[in-house]
């Protein structure tokens, strides 16, 4: 499984399988299966290779550390990769296999085909967070609690404010994300220097072919040009975002002193301590606040890769495909968060007043279920 | 002017006035005299008062000092700013000064206004850059050039390939950055805890008023989830990163062991070294490449911001406001480069060819021309 | 002034006017200055001509506008005034101006002549605040107070305890801030490629009578070698890191419902709200906490630079010279929050007591004032 | 192995080990048994507890996937740990385990643990590449080679020259690495809330017999103010800088226009693409680059995580664990490249020459040769 022990134990597990070896092989293979039965719908292969080659990739079996260690020496695992694979495939349609690709295609496509799924199931946890959310909004639409500024006290809202607002956002972010992964998932086809130059006239059409096969966006090799790609990785990082602000309040609620919220009633064997057994910590948030303390200088490693050289970068790009995998993982630990929360907050309405009133806090000022109502109108979906 | 000497020397002029504090405290006099023109519209303050208020926002003579300095009492400019706007007003409309509004709604909305200018200009520059570069591609479609992959010669591509890669890309930027713009360019309004607790039934109505009045998209108050906001920063980023892809190429051409590209021809007082009168440095990479290496970190920063505390962070939103006229310097030098790079560009084809012979390459693959034409055809629209 | 009118709500006075333009401006001065005393020593230039170098130091009056706007155009302050004094020495002494010097050289030698300063303020105020939290600290050895762990309540510490780990990790961070500064703060002399190629064999002696002269570290040429001073520059976020973790933990001992410390007795005008006058905001935290979400940005940017191409970076370099005063600026919050917080923090024992009974903790385990005195006894050369 | 297959196609196998589940898990184990053995010589534990303890550590097999899973669980992989650890003890003297520690105290040292012998590994084979380089640069003390700045031709050097900086970049930052080590590679011992309270008038005696076992400075418990270990990451870090800016210019150099250096000489097997049979690529370059590209961010996270909250951060700390494999990773890939570089490089004086006079530069001002030999003495050390 990717990733040291220390990292895992923040990871989603099936975002952590998504990028591990088996699936990036998986994804890899998956790609020179497309390719090859584009190109023999297009000509450019004979329909004999591409059956050989499809073949090959259901049988073959990778030795990844081999994989690794020759990976190294190229600074590329397609290099081995694509070795092992013509190996496999073998006389005489071992010259039709990644005919017309380059490295940087195999493994782009691969990245999307590996991080497809965890946008799928982030946006259904999306989806979930907000509807329960919302819910629990409606519930507290006249609940009064402290709105706090500066950590301060300030002047009161509803616990239904200050729970719509979360749901709204994340409504937010899951929109912008998903509009992102419509253009950034996309099949990388391009060749060597990015031109399909070995394909002919045929470049395209086999790209296309590819794309559709592979339930990706059609796009001009991006090689080189992959702001679309960081559009999306900046708009995962946009989801942390939220998650992290939402721990933060939970976190700051669930203090003993405050207590008018918990992520979750207390379970057995959840949020244990290994020195006071008594001890329930707050553990999505603990995920949460981790990966939005993480996110910030990810984003500023592929973000930093994004200078690159001519038609394919070096160390830029390369830092990029050792990070994407962690951006996930910061996502996956987000999404387990939304998930806990959104399920099982505690919302206690006898300490938020309790705590208003030692504040010296009167009333709310003005209707405040009112602002509440505007927020969940805008939940309207999210409330069927 | 804001900003270090050394960071001066990065800064496109408008962008820096555009931030600078006459900028930021008109920006701020326009977020009250809107206000209050709204409240007067909806029946909240008396229509005098809106006109006392309008007229003390055009007289007032504000102490930048002294503000500085006072709000550095309070974390906030928006206290000694609304202190010594109340002051200008008088009696007996002070009461109505600033009504129902908080320190953040003043500053995220100026923050906004000083931004608009900057997208504005950004939109403009873009347009024109792939207008400039487009036609330099079309004109170059056939011109035979090293494509390079991992800084080593790889097979030949055309110069217009390369050239229209760059506008493809920053036509991207440009339409990324128009979309997150409409969203993330939002009035702030929302009181003391977001809720437009103070203003009744007429908050919305007031709010969207003020929107129209200061060319600004209506929004609910985002003082705590500003994930819209953050989109368009991150966007901005964007074309940095494509800016500085592109004079990172035009850097690496320019070596003159390489010879192949000039982002202009020297000029006189252009470029000049303290050191070696005869030296002709590509000032404009230097620039892009300097806010390139910038970027990354600044936007990591206004991520970390993110998660914030309940209703107003402590620390990480102040952090936000230095950084963003930081993130629009950034923008502004990638323009300057962009502006220079696009009209100025030179190509030696001569060279190229030359460059392609010494490395033993045979013609182009394929027709790359055709390479070339499609993505031409993508950018047609820039091509009348 | 250097920056934005919100990036100078968070700057400390002293530190900004350190790196302000007429400050930059006359340690390009002394360098010149000095270059010319130290090569007219060396037998390099006439005496008559470091005599009329250092009148026209002194005389001078740099129009700083003009100054970044041609700088802008060299990417680099130092052509354009190396141009201003050539003209005001005049025939015939112009020639031995900057004689055998960069750009480089006398930017990177003006920063850290601007710094220098700077951690001398940092340096005293560090060393008051030990002293005060020492104080403090032994003042409540055995105020029980919670400790807390992932933000809930663990075992019972006292006061002092907490208070004085605060006080050693400053101390530390004096000494390590201590040693980098004498080998970070150097003087920069290389000349066009860092060989000091121009100044025959008596580049190393005037090198060194210049380090001299400006107080500074004498080393060999750091043009793109950089990491003595990145190493000063980490050591600064090591201080703004530990005041951050101070800053968090004051926030939250100030909440309402806590409310075990604050950072200052409320005062007339400090921490006032625009939007609720009874309102007493934490302001010194504020600052602090924007610092440490500013710096770890601020950070990647200057070691993102550091990655530079042969004997001058093109961008990188470029990049850090804006950067560092903004890391400046950073520290200078923090160490505005120290000084505040050491000289006024309020202990409320009493409220620590009701905590620990209402969180249903018995005494302390174990002595925990002997813990305490441990640390007191490393803190004995500032409890004189 | 930890890290998905991108990350470990840049990784250093040693230092992919050292972190990788097995040995995390043995450095824990050794944490146990080293605190059992010191409190059973302190007379706080029973001797047989001791014995039984160690012998529980030798003979255990971790399930680590119920690690994972557990850990998450409780966000800390101590937990499930002490627990599976306690079990295998059984009765009587389960109870006698972990005693008086806490989930920071093992996984602390651990990390510890697992860093240390990547940084002896470090530590030799950075005094290899410095003599290496040493030599070469001696060897090349009078070559004539192109300075160039701002990715132009300046004046010239001499090979050795821009070598012989290389050496004493790395020199330096192999001892500010080695001085880190020893303060930051220290034992966590804390207990619940950091003051040792669970092991009386002891506790000191048991952590200092625990370093002196573990080969780990002894220090009070560190576990909110962590910056004598950030200042070793820091100092990693700028080991990862040198090596970056070294690939930087070896890449340069090795551009086919330019030819004046090669990382190695082309091998069978090394640098192949998957693409371009003929190609060799920079493969040290792109593993260097790529490390550079990512320590900036990676750094960033665990000063971000600093600002931590009371006596144990809930997120921030988490981060950091998850973070400093990777910094290790970044480490390892750089300690690679200066491996194959200062090894194999290959340097063609010729085609300096070449270069020289192609762009008109006559010869060298001064005497380069003795720059260079400026240099070569302070490296003496490295020249026996």
């Amino acid at each position: 499984m990717a990733g040291s022990l220390a990292e895992r134990t923040l990871a989603r597990p099936s975002f952590e399988a998504a990028f591990a070896a088996p699936a990036f092989v998986r994804a890899m293979l998956e790609f020179e299966s497309a390719l090859a039965a584009a190109q023999s719908a297009e000509g450019l292969i004979p329909a004999d290779a591409a059956m050989a080659i499809a073949a090959a990739c259901k049988d073959i079996c990778i030795d990844v550390e081999a994989l690794v260690t020759e990976g190294k020496r190229s600074a590329s695992l397609a290099v081995p990769f694509v070795r092992m694979l013509k190996e496999q495939v073998g006389k005489p349609h071992a010259a039709h296999t990644h005919f017309g690709a380059t490295s940087q295609d195999v493994l782009d496509t691969a990245m999307g085909l590996c991080l497809k799924p965890c946008l799928d199931e982030t946006d259904r946890a999306l989806e979930a967070a907000v509807r329960a959310l919302a819910r629990k909004a409606r519930e507290h639409r006249a609940t009064p609690m402290l709105g706090r500024t500066l950590m301060q006290p300030a002047l009161p809202i509803t616990a239904g404010l200050k729970i719509a607002r979360w749901a709204v956002a994340l409504a937010g972010d899951r929109e912008r994300l998903a509009e992102a992964a419509e253009a950034g998932l996309a099949v990388q086809l391009g060749g060597a220097v990015g031109a399909l130059e070995g394909m002919g006239e045929s470049g395209p059409a086999v790209r296309h072919r590819m794309a559709m096969a592979l339930g990706l966006a059609d796009a001009r090799a991006w090689h080189a040009h992959r702001n679309a790609w960081l559009d999306l990785l900046d708009r995962m990082a946009l989801v942390v975002a939220t998650a992290g602000k939402i721990a933060r309040d939970v976190a700051l609620l669930s203090q003993a002193e405050v207590g008018e919220m918990l992520e979750a009633l207390p379970k057995e064997g959840v949020g244990a301590s290994s020195a006071m057994p008594h001890k329930r910590n707050p553990v999505g948030c603990a995920h949460a606040l981790a990966a939005a303390t993480r996110m910030p200088g990810l984003l500023a490693i592929v973000h930093a890769g994004a200078a690159s050289e001519h038609e394919r970068a070096l160390g830029g790009w390369q830092a990029e495909l050792a990070t994407v995998p962690q951006i996930a993982d910061a996502l996956g630990s987000s999404v387990d968060f939304l998930e806990i929360a959104s399920a099982s907050l505690v919302v206690d309405a006898a300490r938020m007043k309790k705590n208003i009133e030692a504040c010296g806090e009167g009333g709310a000022k003005g209707d405040l279920a009112a602002a509440t109502d505007e927020l969940l109108a805008d939940l309207a979906p999210y409330l069927t």
